[in-house]
């Protein structure tokens, strides 16, 4: 019963949406019984091989692997949309809006490289957005297509675990049930909300960042990891008053002093406004257009009440591990609730697997691919890949703000664990060629750390 | 007597400068008395452990770590300007023109990423030359302050070899001689003149490009290595009507096939007119300011004569060797002129060394350098240096067009060095994510060649 309603509840979906007011009643029953009749299930088979939960990077690496050692494999996505954080919400409309900022940098620097432009033309933040918005899409198809090509199934749905090797997959209202040999959990993570903050939902995140048709005139990113560094200098190169709001007085924590003191400088210099020592309050609007007042204390401006357009919340990223149902088959997570998985991903339950943001380390597109695929190579490839893993020792990373990369230990965690006496470090500091020419003094600086 | 002569003749130079049409015969006389008893010698003593010839790159690194072990080292320039062609007529201006042809790609994309800037606006090359001119001359004087600082003494004048150990330095007609326990010639190199091309004295080469006052609206540039390729770049992206003559249908000759190709394509999409199977015949000139015909064949044009307003020759590089007489001590050359120097940058003379461009071998900055830094350790250096020498293999190198770097062997080199069967290549080609937001279909290629 519960069958036949999700799949009416589908049905009508699919008859809302041809929005025919002149259908009469009679051929509205006749089409709902064709489209019923009609109607595919969620998955193809009952029983796979490799079932994988996540259809973004990490999950589609290993599912396409899998399938090329002749594994039948299916990858279960509810969004609609395959890619993950990365394509949709991530790596790369945020790559976009970076190339955005850098233009207009290069704009701002025209002048000063003798070309006749006095001031940044105006930018149309709407019709960029548009073009993103069809460039991921395009992406969206480009990774459904690599699936066939790679003889993946695509499920649409949202899985929890039935049992040890059974999962359920819900797609408006309809469920099944399907069975795999070995199941990869590769559901990434999201942002997280203040939801201790009264009016906290008047803020956004990085997700709805990217749902922003227009540019905000003033904005507060709240949190200084590098989504709330890297999407406050963007706001700010592309001529948003933007504050930036750190419960420290530092950005970038857990990077190497040389990055986060130099890019908080910089920063500054380019005209962020960075409130340290800060605490939001409550958020409170007072109609549903208007600006969002925040009340928030700061060693820059003590207790106050400031307007902005939008507040953004960066203040850190949570597993997706809530309706999995993780407690049917008994999946273990750490105290920050992340999913505990050895080096070789594997969870404590045998036959149950993990990797990507949902474990909560190196949460990185590249290491998620990386560890997808050696996972099936191990799991589906020849014998010589039986011990095959990730190595996640120095994996390197990028700030795209300022920009900036590193690889390996912080100066502070090299001295750590080595003793100050084993460590020497070599630092250079000069203005670029290409600063050379502009009136900004931008220092590049390189920091190598060596352990005797 | 000519010793008193040449300084006579430097004295007179110096009241030239003063150009006081009121200063009488009498005080005339006195001056030149004055000036000529106070006069400097040309260098401040008459033996040194390590004398430099050439103040570039190689020649300047390797006088400051020898002086840094504590050897009493002079360095000898005739130009008036430290830092080689790198940092005069090289890199350094050759990037700045460089990232001035990004900033003109930034201000052609920006109507594309959403700003309102339907044209290029007008680029002002007097301009950009009087920065760059600054700039470079800031770095001479840095350069001569780096001197200062460790202790080398700068010795300006023109060097050629009397006897082993005992070089004639000239300046202004004023000559004298100095020894050294060791010598190092870094003279580098300069641009090739095509002399047996009739009226070949009205083309530029390099050295000239950045004389240029304004940007000339027509130009040929004759030949292809990464000179004549980078600076064809920089004209054609500033907006000149560029033409690229090529003997071959290729350009980057040495480059392996996936850059010279790709290189060429994009060249050609990017507007610039590539004259291929081409040779110049002669250049003339009806005025002294008038255009420059060129009588030229090629494949797309057969014989044909046209007028351009600079003619660039960009045909290769000759080593600096013909004022050192050396031949009063034997140091051997190739067959194309470059003094012949083993891996520990030893000449065929016994404390006589060489590097840099006037060895032909790998001529870029970093390596010149390095190479006189390991010299320096080997011949000044504590005994654990005794042996330091600079490894040539697989030294990358970037052409400032397109932009593509390359390592290693080309493919032909592999395929020649261990046999087709033992060569993998794996190449993978991408539009980067910068160009998804612009019209043009730029690709990005990557090649890997493994030698099995």
């Amino acid at each position: 019963m519960h069958r036949f309603i999700s799949r009416y509840s589908e049905v009508s979906k699919t008859l809302i949406k041809i929005k025919d007011p002149i259908v009469s009643a009679k051929n509205r029953t006749l089409q709902l019984l064709k489209a019923f009749s009609t109607m595919p299930p969620i998955a193809k088979s009952n029983h796979y091989d490799y079932l994988v939960i996540g259809g973004g990077s990490g999950g589609l690496a290993s599912a396409r692997r899998a399938s090329s050692y002749g594994a039948k494999v299916g990858i279960i996505e509810w969004s609609g949309r395959l890619g993950g954080t990365c394509v949709n919400v991530g790596c790369v409309p945020k790559k976009v809006m970076f190339n955005t900022a850098s233009i207009a940098e290069a704009l701002h620097d025209a002048q000063q490289y003798g070309f006749d432009l006095p001031s940044i033309p105006k930018f149309n933040w709407g019709f960029l957005k548009q073009k993103r918005d069809a460039y991921i899409k395009r992406l969206n198809n480009i990774y459904l297509n690599n699936l066939v090509k790679d003889d993946v199934e695509y499920i649409e749905g949202k899985a929890s675990f039935v049992s040890k090797n059974k999962l359920k997959v819900e797609r408006d209202g309809q469920v099944e049930e399907i069975e795999a040999k070995k199941i990869l959990i590769a559901t990434g993570g999201r942002p997280r909300l203040p939801r201790e903050i009264p009016g906290f939902e008047l803020g956004i995140t990085s997700d709805e960042f990217f749902d922003l048709e227009e540019q905000p005139k003033k904005v507060l990113v709240v949190g200084t990891g590098y989504i709330g560094v890297e999407l406050a200098g963007i706001f700010n190169t592309l001529g948003t008053n933007t504050y930036l709001l750190t419960r420290s007085d530092e950005i970038l924590r857990t990077f190497d002093p040389i990055i986060k003191d130099t890019l908080l400088e910089q920063s500054k210099k380019e005209g962020l406004r960075v409130l340290s020592h800060a605490k939001v309050k409550s958020l409170s609007r007072d109609s549903p257009t208007g600006p969002i007042k925040v009340d928030f204390t700061s060693k820059e401006t003590n207790d106050t009440v400031e307007e902005f357009d939008v507040v953004l919340w960066a203040i850190g990223r949570d597993p997706n591990v809530e309706e999995l149902n993780l407690e049917n088959i008994g999946v273990k997570l750490n105290d920050k609730g992340y999913i505990i998985s050895d080096e070789y991903q594997n969870s404590n339950v045998e036959e149950i697997y993990a990797l990507g943001d949902v474990c909560g380390v190196a949460q990185l597109t590249p290491v998620a691919i990386a560890a997808g695929r050696r996972l099936s190579d191990r799991l589906f490839g020849p014998p010589k890949f039986k011990s095959s893993k990730l190595d996640y020792d120095n994996i390197p990373t990028v700030v795209f703000h300022g920009t900036c990369g590193t690889v390996g230990l912080t100066e502070p965690e090299a001295r750590k664990k080595f003793g100050d006496e084993n460590v020497k470090t070599y630092t250079s500091k000069f203005v670029n060629l290409y600063n050379a020419m502009t009136e900004q003094s931008i220092f590049f600086l390189i920091k190598a750390i060596f352990f005797l």
